[in-house]
């Protein structure tokens, strides 16, 4: 009696047909399906956004959720498409970095490449396999079958691009800036188990960030904080403004945690 | 028979995953919900636009709605959260003004402040309640329980921060400028009851419009017109240009409606 | 056992609460349906780009779709009010030309106005028909009953603004740009049934573009490039970059296709 569900992430923003497409082809084949939007507003091929919006997603989702992920500027090479499954979750789309973080940690991990062309929807669009190859394999999959039944098992996938966070002897950590979201807050890859305990300073380009608060509205005005955010990572920001103005880092910058002293 | 319906209304806009957890946990309460979102793009922390447009939104929905509202700059402090319940809707948020609007000349009022923890998703992150508390809480009222079953009953919430639009003796009413739509529509808190029968004439700013239309179409090229909008209210209009590049006014601005002559 | 598909397209953009008055009524009507938008983010007013992101999306939508079509500069005024039946899909809106095109070719075609005020929300706002008119009818019609239980037959509708490409006789065709989509594509209007076999050469604006692609990775760095779309249409596109900066035309602009010599 559960409903299936099947999220979708996707650079093909909002003004033109392209998601209704994939929901027209998703319902059409799973008509009590629940759509959830997780983001179209990915910027055009970036494959680092899409990777870490998708694991920041993840486990927020109702487990057996299947996610269309379709960041593809390769779309119609001959980059692989591919389903995977990890923490009771599963995805589709392209190979190409995308999919790998949120499966980090699995121990359900499973990947397959797909290959069952009788379960595409055909004729298909080489500049469109969203529709009609991934909408459809999702939704099959959203039935429960097997990760087996839409394709050929894979021992690895193209990985994230960016190098996970390093945790060094002295008790100190770095990480990257991977993400600014629509409040300004500047979100590192550095998880809170990386973050010593006590006083703590987080450098990130010139800035020394040196306090790290529980929510935003503690910070003082114009204070650049700390916080752990919400889904267990360090984050900098501030009380009603944008840290990313102040801060004025880009994605990929590297961020330093260390203990204060 | 029925389906139960939840409405979202939030300042996460939709470029992060923010939603998408809340539609999350929602649907993993209530796999058969209907989600309905209002908007997610109210200005970061700006509680008079969210008032405003969930009051407006209110009568629009369905009977037994019930809407998640979290623009909730205070997230994590001493802010409470609480439930509502006025004119056969619901809502759920920080009682920090946003709600108020919603309620008012209700027969059915009512609100609670949230304190049964143990309807929570754990561990609740100090940065996401709208995640963490008010989603659950949703999930949990749509299914038609009692306010009461979710908290304890309290007397008053904090107000919408804008003053009720006043009727004046000699017929003429004083409102505010309170939202500026899409269109760049201006749209002010003047109810239809409160526009004086026969030729009127509005002042904003430095301008006097001096013509009530039917429908906007109605406006010549160029012309500043009212017209009663469709939630009740008194809106000021052009034909095919935004209104608000004309008038150059601020929210909060205060409107003069008074009859003409 | 199949639920009901209504979808959206309308100019009201996601910062109002406009899409969610229509959904609410949709949904109280039809508390099983599923709700997927194609686009709200229509440039106001836009009744060219309307016509087409309809007529794109309607092949992709599950037969026995219903959409709801709400830009509508006219409202309130004398255009009339329309369903239409065309390739096993309805549309409902406003009779200005948005829904023409997608009804071309159809074996199938038929076309009411919206006639049975008994059905229609009541008051009806003249400014918001999209909510009182459209959506309750749209929802009506949902549920499987003829067009002709919520209007009266009509002979015509006001046609999509842009003439049909032409093919000539010595083999080229001429259309016209009709979109550019969220990566830049410059969309035309020029089915690939025009375009000639073999190399050829497409004029728009003072560009030629001499080659066509089957996906856009093909592409070189810094060329345009023509590919046949999703949708079958004749596109101009970069590899990662956007071509309209690059071609630098408007909406209408004539577009030439022709064997290469």
């Amino acid at each position: 009696m559960t409903r299936p569900v099947v999220a979708l992430l996707s650079d093909f923003g909002t003004r033109d047909h392209y998601v209704s497409a994939m929901k027209g082809v998703i319902t059409k084949a799973l008509p009590d399906v629940q759509l959830i939007d997780i983001t179209h507003e990915i910027a055009p091929g970036d494959v680092m956004e899409a990777g870490w919006i998708l694991a920041t997603a993840w486990r927020d989702l109702p487990e057996g959720t299947v996610v269309v992920s379709v960041v593809d500027p390769g779309v119609g090479s001959e980059r692989r498409g591919i389903a995977i499954q990890a923490h009771g979750r599963r995805a589709v789309g392209p190979d190409n970095g995308t999919l790998e973080l949120a499966a980090r940690g699995s121990t359900d991990g499973e990947a397959v490449e797909l290959t069952v062309r009788a379960l595409w929807r055909h004729p298909v669009s080489p500049v469109f396999h969203g529709r009609d190859v991934f909408s459809p394999i999702a939704a099959r999959l959203a039935t429960g079958v097997a990760l087996r039944e839409v394709g050929d098992t894979i021992d690895s996938i193209v990985p994230y691009p960016i190098h996970p966070p390093q945790r060094r002897p002295d008790g100190s950590a770095a990480g990257h800036v991977v993400h600014v979201d629509r409040f300004g807050n500047v979100v590192t890859d550095i998880g809170k188990e990386l973050v010593p305990r006590g006083e703590i300073a987080v450098g990130v380009g010139s800035v020394v960030v040196g306090r790290l608060v529980t929510y935003y509205a503690e910070a003082e005005t114009d204070e650049v904080v700390a916080v752990i955010n919400s889904s267990g990572h360090l984050e900098l920001a501030m009380r009603g403004a944008r840290a990313i103005d102040r801060l004025n880092v880009k994605r990929g910058a590297v961020v330093e945690v260390r203990p204060a002293r």
